[in-house]
């Protein structure tokens, strides 16, 4: 199979890649060329650099930077007494631009000079950006483990672009106290325009999603119109990407599955001559309404609001169908591994993984989807063949799917192990222990208020003094929505919603409800102007949403499932 | 076949019971003695009467009940001023005494007299113990709609035995509201020992059982004891019990099953005959821990404390071969109706249903259960047979199983259709409309401390100070348990339990998870002396307990999951 994939060339600067799989061997040629991965990583930088510059030495002089004087030192930061404590968004934005950021009182070093150090022995130095950094002291604490050392002597940039928790003020302080020098020969350019840049083929997008991050793309709807269409459309539906999306020709197209009895493998027009099968599913990220999460106490992660789930039929062909004909026997030890045609930076493609007895069940309804809502699926939603694995949380319905491996072990992939999984409000990351905890699989009863927005102001609409709230439901595990509550006198007195969703059993309800309430407005919160509005939704096993985040704060930002409460003015 | 049932023929007075299905007509003869009836009705009352004569004469005169005077006079009752207010508790205890008081301002009437009155035409009345009363004008009104008709003429008692909504302090006044007169020849004597009481061949229990009701019995062990041990001891195992315990001879017992393309009836030695299967799960009734939540709200029911939970290995034949040896095809509109050999007064059988999907699934485990921690079922928990219904709640778990019909609709019986349903916190019984609501089948997360208990004093158990809390958890579903959190200073800090559990894959856990938890107790919690206790799971879909009960409360008072709470001494 010839598939035409982004490359991380540009950014890995020389790299043998250990862990080459053989599947990847064969279709990452575009890695063998030193020289010119060379040169691309010398281009390579963020836009915008020349007034960076000057921002930067403005700021490294102690003086006015974005309109603020330092008070404290850290980090060599002075705030004048009687100035505005800029905030911690302001600080982090930055905290962004230090690594692409000349230091001047500092030496300059080549790309070979900083090769050298890439053990503890000859010190630990990366790079990010114009920066070098000697990290040898940091190693041993680095919480991601030994992970530090694949970056030693080398960018770091292509690891932190997937490992997002490094995207923090606390992190970029940390690294910028390890800083020694400049990496010369770095020219800041614009790495979009760059044929080599694993960003270059990235598809257009809706102009109304509202990016969380561009690179890799991630974005939502505006919630005000998510309740609107009980089918999300397509080009509205939220994109979370994990890395660069992969370009597949159709015609090159091919799915192997190993397991059972024997290998095999599929091409679209394979998988298309199988039997169809449609499933109306909602996908919901596992990190859906983590901006009201963060609010409780910092989280790492993508900054989503509500708007991280859309609801779609998806059609293509069962995986029960496909692993059966394989042979494949029920063993409830067993997991399904996905992988994807899309990279990380050492040649791995993004995987995750599902229980076979999932896969297997055909109430499970899980499917190699090749249309979404009657229409090809679109490259940033997995094509040409994305596993839907309905009920269960976004991460592991792998787009761009190219290998399915029924195995004895979970996926072994970053997401999988260290990533997507719930811990306890106390647990922080100093204790925190990935292995200990399950991966998500199943997601938890959640609902959300699309409209009225926060803050709106909205018209009491009839006489009696009602104002009309709409949002959506959702649970995981094929459990449908029972019940939708609201109260806009905290909890005082609950109105039920009146749903709209699928008549399918429960137990396989996969798709959304959406829901309309009609809440009473008193005249005295007439007077006062200022309402409150929760949902909380009821599941079919009678799961209702917690209250309120802080008992269910996790330091991934996961899983915020808590009531969703919305203030608007009342006019 | 032939069963000795006890029979209601001694409480309800020459009815006809209009509502006879095939099967009963023919097991429950003793109903047919007119003359036998009477007489036994005749005998019918309440322990202790003696006393209550003197303490109802000394009411009625507006004197010194129960140490107390009455201010108010809401039914005849004077509290003088400058006395004790008694509590709704107290005012109960005296009203349950009202229908077993003669009033002597009022005439007598004879049964044949009652019985006259049985449509509006001619007033409908009705007798409860030793009162009668006409109801004419409230029967419109009934909350049960006209199920009062039935009653017309004759003994509420029997109905009221099964629907406990109304042995509240706000029903029992209406009901002596509507008071006219005194049964004539009604002889006060203990019904127990009487052998045609329904009650009279009840079995022994353990005295540890501690009852929320006597008749029917139902009873939980001491929580203090119920983590202890992974499989709850039979004898201490919670018994729910809707109607009295019907008597089964095993050689004569007998299951028919209807469905697919043939009907069946299999023997207990046929039922044995088939591949034996064993599973371990929890059983757990849906009002557990209503004790809590009734301290919000009054709610209608048994008051159980967090002890209407067990955890058991049951063993038996799979209800899939079984049906599939029928000829039973999947069909996911379908349910599974059961019935028991249970009686309720106009003779019909308990009755529960659940999903035909649910019993079709080889990961279901629903079983017909002959054995329970591998000793046969007792007659408390269903001998012979008892159907187990892993993961749902305990009320379809039908005991004494007879019959088995695979149906295009739910059960019709009361606990199917009018009880065992969630509603929202507004939802009264002027508003409520069982139709509305889902009947509950899985139940959500739950769990318990079950020591220390509240109130205890406990000792801090080492030199760092710490104190030992210990519990179980459990959700429905097959959803296993990931996590326990335990807090002592209201959700600041969490601390996770160490979890007791099967090694099963997850989706067929069924059964519960002990955890213990070592919990530091600060300088400050021990001079104060009180520390608060909570506990929170989590289960496999990331479900998490609500934390307080105002916002789950509901009418009936099932599904109370919320935190548990415990105050305890630090010493």
């Amino acid at each position: 199979m010839r598939l035409l994939r982004p490359s991380w060339s540009g950014l890995v600067r020389g790299r043998h890649h250990q862990h080459h799989r053989r599947f990847l061997q064969t279709t990452t040629s575009r890695g063998s060329n030193g020289e010119r991965e060379e040169q691309q990583h010398s281009k390579w930088s963020s836009p915008g650099s020349r007034s960076e510059q000057l921002l930067y030495a403005a700021f490294w002089a102690g003086g006015l930077t974005l309109g603020y004087h330092w008070l404290t030192d850290r980090n060599n930061r002075v705030l004048l007494e009687g100035q505005k404590v800029p905030s911690e968004e302001e600080l982090e934005a930055t905290a962004r631009r230090w690594h692409v950021t000349i230091r001047k009182e500092l030496p300059n070093y080549r790309a070979e000079q900083v090769e050298q150090h890439n053990c503890a022995e000859k010190r630990i130095w990366v790079t990010y950006g114009l920066g070098v950094y000697d990290v040898t002291d940091f190693a041993d604490n680095h919480p991601g483990g030994d992970k530090i050392l694949m970056a030693a002597g080398s960018a770091i940039d292509p690891f932190w672009a997937i490992y997002q928790q490094h995207n923090t003020l606390e992190v970029l302080e940390l690294l910028e106290g390890f800083r020694i020098g400049n990496l010369e020969g770095q020219v800041v350019t614009n790495a979009d325009e760059e044929l080599g840049s694993p960003w270059s083929q990235e598809p257009q997008r809706h102009a109304l999603l509202k990016p969380a991050s561009k690179r890799p793309f991630n974005a939502e709807p505006p919630i005000g119109l998510l309740a609107d269409q009980f089918y999300t459309p397509n080009d509205l539906f939220y994109v979370r990407n994990h890395l660069p999306v992969p370009v597949i020709d159709p015609e090159d197209y091919e799915l192997e599955i190993e397991g059972g009895a024997k290998e095999k493998t599929l091409t679209l027009e394979g998988i298309k001559a199988l039997p169809k099968h449609s499933v109306t599913a909602a996908i919901m990220c596992g990190g859906n309404r983590r901006s009201e999460m963060t609010k409780v106490k910092a989280v790492k992660g993508l900054s989503w609001g509500a708007g991280a789930v859309g609801n779609a039929k998806w059609s293509g062909a069962r995986l029960c169908d496909v692993l059966r004909e394989q042979g494949v026997q029920p063993d409830e030890s067993k997991h399904v591994i996905f992988e994807g045609a899309d990279l990380d930076p050492t040649s791995h493609p993004y995987g995750a993984s599902i229980p076979l007895a999932k896969a297997l069940d055909p109430r499970g309804d899980v499917i190699l989807a090749y249309e979404m809502n009657d229409e090809p699926l679109s490259r940033d939603h997995g094509f040409p063949i994305r596993v839907i694995v309905p009920g269960t949380v976004g991460a592991r319905n792998v787009k761009w799917l190219t290998r399915i491996v029924v195995a004895d072990k979970e996926s072994d992939s970053h997401w999988q192990q260290n990533d997507y999984k719930g811990f306890s409000p106390s647990t922080d990351w100093d204790t925190v222990d990935f292995s200990k905890s399950d991966a998500i699989q199943a997601m938890p009863v959640t609902s959300a208020i699309c409209t009225p927005q926060p803050g709106a102001r909205v018209k009491v609409d009839d006489d009696e003094g009602h104002i009309t709230v709409r949002g959506y439901a959702w649970s995981g595990g094929g459990r449908k929505i029972v019940r939708v509550d609201l109260t806009n006198d905290e909890g005082v007195s609950w109105h039920v919603a009146e749903l709209e969703q699928e008549e399918i059993p429960d137990g396989r309800h996969y798709g959304w409800s959406l829901w309309t309430a009609r809440l009473p407005v008193t005249e005295a919160q007439r007077k006062a102007g200022d309402v409150e509005i929760w949902a909380k939704a009821v599941d079919s096993a009678y799961n209702v949403q917690p209250e309120k985040f802080e008992h269910i704060w996790n330091l991934r930002g996961v899983l915020a499932n808590a009531y969703h409460k919305v203030k608007v003015k009342i006019v």
